[in-house]
């Protein structure tokens, strides 16, 4: 059982009594801030609709207005659903407001509630602060348990909810010292955006695993997990925010940078270039499109094939099909079509849909497919089980060979960093070399791209350098720059420990 | 403004930084319990419907089942149309469930939240526990800011939020140990029912202001604030909950009974007697209708008048009028129709309904009241702008003379333990004798029994003892047996202090 | 399968391809329109709310404004929660509205559809009407099916949608010489409000079996089912629409008036009297109120007994209690408290709760049934359920006798003319005579008044004129004034025919 | 004002009186019917899920069982939030079932109310039946006057609803004969999918301008709009109803085909192929993906220019880009990056929102752009406006030259069968030639495609046959195979007129 807070409004649920057995709720997650910007919370909603792919369950914002104080709202579905209606915005006014997506992961879906949507709030003695986080703290159980033994009451099953309590129990005397504080307790990796009444503040963690930008929007400033959440709302991006830093801003003084936690060589998740980022945003100075492009490039000369057609499994393989095709000179073509009035998933399906599977997503276009020869470019291979059933409906519909073609290295750990993994046991990777992988999906070839070609890709011309990586490969190659101390407890075992 | 939670689901409101200048929420309640009852939580939804005329904003039931933990739900709106639905009732799974009806002061009811909803829960590092409160506490502000100096986060506006977070910071071992803690540092008036895992917990502070009792069904015991509610499941009444009294009630050992606080005088609440509690429940030993029968007969004797009828206003005044032409023998009619598709008031009303006023609820039966000369039995006057319409539509309908008899003292001074009472001047007897008070109200006699009249009707045959009363008659009297701290800190006078 | 219709939303229940077989839906109805005052829906949803007690189902209004045209609204549940809402009010312009308030028999309940909620619009060569209806068309059946034969097209499964298409199909050349052309079809009891574009129409039928009245209100005018709807308003009573009476009104011309049916014997349902209507209107020129009342006094006369206290069974037994107590002497008591929380039923109860049954609505005052011999006033017997539970709640409570007084005739023939009765053979009076019935029911004494002494009670001083009677008795007599054409074909048998 | 149903449950808007004189409902629809299948409604679901892109705003299921009889339901939004859940989905039984997507104009959405949603229902003599359409009738109005001339009440503003009370009327003995009747009456573009008790019905126009195909699954058959919607099931393409031609298929008799209508040659939809149907389909026998991929090559050749990238304008452009950058030998890009998250429009948009305008929905991909000479490609100009909003996101983004490509010639007619277009000087090419068109755009080039390269695509190799053109291409040619008779009562010039 996952510990929910007891005003659950949907589902009733309650938290167990002991909530430390149970599994963490992972999240992937998208924030935002806006300072000095009327009716900001309007801008953060529609920062948040262009972060939508960072989580798609729910999202919350909230604003502070010197008349009427804190405002929020907590919903669950769509950014464009909830957060555009007049009656909900006019409830969130005021200059200054912070935002959140999240999606947690598949198997406690069912049991999220309402409060633990985040932006969570905190009142102190010298006044409230709103806080959003994306990343994953990795010793949060502990943390959590340390907080209940002196008397915090937690509201929500959220790991994030740990940063709240630890400012509320600091000693320092203003809330942007208390945050300092608090995160200097936590392990894993965050980007927070975070306000006060007066102040909008960002931070990443000292790895800087996750992204944060800074952008400025006539006179005000706005943090955004990517930069095309700030293309939407017509903001210039001004810079990232770099590993361990905080940024505090107000109208008054701009933007203030402190450097709280020690200083350490960064880790950006490289997982962010190939598949979790939208194409269209610039992360550490690098079009992710160009580099999923490149990816492809470096595909089509690490792994060649003879074939007719190059064909991406849409949309998160398409820009690296376009660089395979373009490398190779193979013809480029839609062989799968997307249904896009799709989620991520079909809603409370009945048996008899949940058993069709991938087909109420994606459809072939037989017309094109057939009597061909397909190199199939997909981003990742986590489970098999999706790349299996494209594999069928390919063969099914009269293609002569099928040649699948990886725009990562094999996923052989699971993230605990806050991107969404199955159990180790779970990866196909884990247990399987990939010839074994190649005869269990059933293709003529499978290859996927180097751990030297994906640094190349990014732009380390030398590729991966194993004494000094630039990047958080972890779930490639094991290699966890910060020990995920929780799931050690359990049982987990590093590569390390192997 | 007013403190509110952050995720306040239908409004988005939040708390303002400093809630301490906020007006409280004043809360009327009704609180019910079960154990050892196979599906407990459809005889807490009984027992709450019985108790709604304690309050029809919103309820909350927790259960607890050895396989999936605590469960709860909390909803606006009355029990016969949340928690009796199927699909709702089979996720308050258990043979333990505690439930909680609440109404909150008409001024900041638009405000109210999901979270101020009770039963609370808490997570303690030796397990959960609910609680649910009916009453006020004095010194909740105190208590509040105390707290959060040291690093609560209140989630509600609630002030029933202090004793979780009170327990939370308790150095004891096990929960009722901490509840008790937890209740000696708070002031004013409370009947508490709670729950651990194992444990159901009844409490009732020093003085017994709120009423709670004790029933007994099948091999199972039940808490209730009125015996109605265990009339509803055909529950057996056991006795009242004395005051000062803590139970803990568990299937293997029954009930066991501590004495927590410093003895003292009880002083129940006597305006249970006079509106708040239902006619056929027993109160002290007392029937609810036999004493306001008697009122009806004490107000007969103390201010007979000649007439042609006797003339409820309903539903409220009922039992006194019929005492009244009991003892007078004038002729008993229902003069006023009461609209039985009403709540307490017309749901978001226009203007113009609103200007419809009383008639929306009540009708005069013109026939029956043409020509006559009417005695009116009300069972107060707070305001006085109902009684007024009233006696408009009266004198309309034809009526020759009317005269009011009030079942109740003049109420000139407000509650601070649990009932909505205005603020003292817009009490109309706060500043008008009951000679001016006729002539605002426009009638031809006005009279209220008297307090001797009062406690003989309740069966102290002496009448009221000014040295050692033995009910809370503040709102009558000004004596109140707990001083409202918190209200004292912001300027209000007792009678003591004038 | 009852016919529903084919964009049921909430079900998604569809018409049977043969719906002739079905049984029909009976209903019963409250009808209101209002011409010449702003705002006319307003108006209208507060005389529906006044109304309830004759359907609380659903409710539906319809008005008309010379800019945005014919508008409506159709809600399930109460009107106060619906028809008050300024959302919903703002969008029923205009100086012209009529409405709608229903209840359909138990066993159809469940499958109603919005469809069959009125008022009903038409669209005509000559413009829109609406029409709303309160009665039972007996030959319904019989024109729905030749209606369908030549091509009309039902949209839900109401016997007054023939009304409708009967209009559609005259070749009359205005709205209001339709509406004769059609009503002259129509067999059975009905009172209508109807309207055009420039006219509020009301019609009794020949027999006059439902009321009608109009009112005056501002320069406007009101037809209702009842006065005690023109009070809510403050409209003046003008008089009672005749039986085969046609009023068109509009505010240039006023009320016109028309006879457009063979005139015969007028026939008002004398159980509008007894139970239907509520106390505080005017029938016939009769007070409720005083009828009732006065059938208690009838029935004290008729049917003495030696007791301690007489008890209502709440609310509708109320008036003839107090007449019961005032002749006999006996004092009156609330021995039975209703939850005033309860509409007509619980919402979708559980197994549980149902088995509850009579608990959740009514609970015994114990106090002062205890020890004492009591007379029950109720004010009729239909299948005897809940008056054995009654009688076994009041043992239960220590009552030393149970006499019950029933303020009407026994219910021995089901009712086709709006009035929701069981099938005959459910009615306990259509198998067992009076003493058997007291057997069935357990108690010490029971006593129906005669239906002489009911005739007595409305005014007619010699009782009941089998020649010739004044009132539609048939649910006590079997003497139907209309032959329920559709029912006899299905196989019932009338008492002549007996 | 529109003409709208009395029952309209959200909006509570109502017929006008005089409808005649309001603009038509225009609709772009989806079919799709199932028969011989268990849960005949989960197909027919998955069927409309993958005909979405037809229709967004609604959808409705009817289906028919042996015991419950006809069921049904219609909502609004997607069938993916709304068909998929067990609760709605067991209300819909039964072996035979059909289904309808829909949208209707932008002008007009606002007051579609779910009555005007299909499928539509009738109850005749011989039994019900159901009916779905998609198409346009242009005589609809000429019939619903004459209809109610004669007694017909209409339910719906849809032109639909004319079909089922013309069978309603006709004196043919069965459902499928009253059904020839009934379509012979009308005019203009129709595919139509219907049921009786025991078969499944499949209609095309004479001209065929609408699609309609067969499939069988398992031992069932199915109907569809497009062959993606046979895909998603898994069913096989049998192959298209011909122009003219009714099915009636049952399990006992299989596929009876009839041609009820005078032969004429068949004109289909061009526009079909260039933007309306899916990619994945299959039309006449081609592949619509391979008809957008050869109207870019001929784009290429028609139109070639010197440039760095060719970028589709996401998603409808997509395919003619391929096809522009396969024959042009210049790469192939995403230039333009489409938010997934969008349906056709944001919901509810605030007045900030709605100027945020394209951005919601498309974001510039600015290192791919940068500096580059882009060729655009797009599927049609409509307005013009989207055009210009994307031409000024990619020269702001840095594009050094922009081109733009259209895949189709230039829209100068409205369509009158059934896809949505504004009113014909709303239209930019009605009153501009292509120059004055790349002025107002502001691009360096604009070039469309020519009818006869739009004609080769399709397989025509000679191109358009002016004589007799194999498509209605009336959207570019004016040339209007039936006359849109209504309309021109209105006022409407067709080309022949001009």
């Amino acid at each position: 059982m996952r510990p929910t807070p007891p005003h659950d409004i949907p589902q009733g649920i309650m938290p167990p009594a002991h909530p430390f057995d149970a599994d963490k709720l992972r999240e992937e997650c998208g924030i935002y801030g806006v300072i000095g910007l009327v009716d900001a919370a309007n801008f953060v909603a529609l920062g948040l609709h262009a972060l939508q792919h960072r989580g798609q369950e729910a999202g919350g914002i909230v604003s502070y207005d010197a008349e009427t104080g804190f405002n929020s709202a907590h919903r669950f579905g769509y950014v464009r659903d909830n957060f555009t209606k007049a009656g909900l915005m006019e409830t969130l006014p005021g200059t200054l407001a912070i935002g959140h997506v999240r999606y947690s992961t598949a198997g406690t879906k069912g049991h999220t509630a309402i409060r633990d949507v985040q932006p969570f709030f905190g009142e102190f003695s010298m006044g409230g602060a709103a806080i959003a986080h994306n990343g994953n703290i990795v010793n949060a159980e502990a943390l959590r348990r340390e907080l209940i033994d002196r008397g915090s009451i937690f509201q929500s099953s959220s790991d994030s909810e740990c940063i709240i309590h630890l400012m509320a129990r600091s000693l320092q005397k203003t809330i942007p010292e208390r945050m300092k504080d608090a995160l200097r307790r936590v392990e894993g990796a965050f980007s927070v955006v975070a306000m006060t009444r007066t102040k909008l503040i960002g931070v990443r963690d000292p790895l800087g695993v996750r992204p944060l930008v800074l952008g400025r929007f006539g006179g005000g400033w706005v943090l955004s997990s990517e930069t095309c959440a700030l293309d939407i709302i017509g903001a210039e991006f001004v810079r990232e925010i770099a590993p361990g830093e905080m940024v505090q801003i107000s109208p008054e003084k701009g933007v203030e940078s402190y450097f709280p936690f020690e200083r350490t060589q960064p880790r950006f998740c490289i997982f962010e270039h190939v598949y979790f980022s939208r194409p269209d945003s610039i992360l550490g100075g690098r079009s992710v499109y160009e580099t999923r492009h490149q990816i492809g490039v470096e595909l089509a000369r690490e792994a060649p094939v003879e074939a007719d057609l190059v064909c991406p499994v849409p949309d998160s393989g398409t820009p690296a099909a376009i660089g395979y095709s373009f490398e190779s000179g193979i013809p480029y073509g839609m062989g799968i079509i997307r249904n896009q009035y799709m989620g991520r998933t079909f809603i409370e399906p009945t048996e008899q849909i949940r058993n069709m599977g991938v087909r109420l997503k994606l459809n072939v276009n037989r017309a094109l497919i057939e009597g061909k020869r397909v190199v199939l470019v997909d981003d990742s291979v986590v489970r098999g089980t999706t790349s299996r059933k494209i594999k069928e409906m390919i063969l099914d519909a009269g293609a002569r060979e099928v040649h699948f073609r990886i725009a990562s290295p094999p996923t052989a750990w699971p993230c605990f960093y806050g991107v969404d993994t199955p159990e180790r046991d779970k990866l196909l990777a884990s247990h399987m070399t990939e010839d074994e992988m190649r005869v269990y999906l059933g293709v003529d070839s499978l290859r996927f791209v180097s751990l030297d070609g994906l640094y190349r890709a990014v732009g380390e011309a030398r590729g991966r350098n194993a004494q000094c990586p630039q990047y958080c490969d972890a779930c490639f190659s094991g290699d966890y720059p910060v020990a995920p101390s929780d799931m050690i407890e359990k049982g987990f075992q590093t590569r390390a420990a192997e």
